[in-house]
């Protein structure tokens, strides 16, 4: 880590971070299950451009909130995997998403999942996480998981028609 | 609002706030109780530029976050107070603290606020949500609250010796 401003644990997380951009490439990461850069760059919401997702992917490796390794699946491919830290900014996430459900214009299709996901409470949030460690760590499942993403991703589905 | 790249509600949050200044401002005015321009300045831990301060805190008056009153007891001077969206952020300023505790070098005693409010849980942060409705829209305080924000200052305090 360069130096920081101050060691106030909000503070640091805002300078680990940096700008917006980080935290859309772990929430493209988390909901949308993208994990090489050309998905990242392809469906990206928002429309991310290509020099800033190469940056902030870097950077995001840098600070071990992801990890990058060839995937033995695409030649010539990397896949990005969140690490624990990165797996632990969904809180973080749900939180951001309250907020601007609440107090901001946003569109009901891209609100339908942080709906569930506050309605689901601590719990689904929970579940979720241990989710992405199996998915992104390789963690066993819990037994009984439900497939959070699966869920996630039928409902936004069934807004979009 | 100004255009905006997307109506999902993490994005819209990220948009509104912009870059973390502004989330460091809303900090400052939450846990250090500073109101006035020259407070939020002179005291920042993370030593914000005028102009930076300046400029945020016109955005977060301007996106509905805060607002600005002349100060009655205080001649030319202006007083800045949270909105009911401006103290929603509390949650969210408790999550990324969480993280940063938890993953980054955070210095004690610039932790022990962010300890607490963690160990107090959500009843803490409802608790400290209804103190600032008090403190900035005029609320009545509900019966039997115990002042938060002196806890906390109270132990920042004795860390700092």
């Amino acid at each position: 880590m360069n130096e920081t401003r101050s060691g106030c644990p909000i503070n640091l997380t805002l300078e680990t971070l940096g700008d917006r951009w980080s935290l859309i490439v772990i929430r493209d990461i988390i909901f949308g299950d993208r994990r090489h850069f050309r998905d990242l760059l392809a469906h990206s919401e928002e429309g991310i451009a290509s020099n800033i997702l190469a940056d902030r992917l870097k950077r995001l490796v840098a600070r071990d909130v992801l990890t990058r390794a060839a995937d033995p699946s695409h030649r010539q491919k990397a896949i990005y995997s969140l690490t624990e830290a990165g797996i632990a900014l969904l809180p973080l996430l749900v939180a951001m998403g309250a907020w601007g459900r609440r107090y901001l214009p946003a569109t009901p299709e891209l609100a339908i999942r942080q709906r569930l996901m506050e309605e689901g409470g601590p719990a689904l949030v929970q579940d979720f996480m241990a989710e992405l460690r199996h998915r992104h760590l390789g963690h066993s499942l819990p037994s009984g998981h439900v497939d959070v993403l699966a869920r996630l991703t039928a409902a936004y589905r069934a807004t979009t028609g």
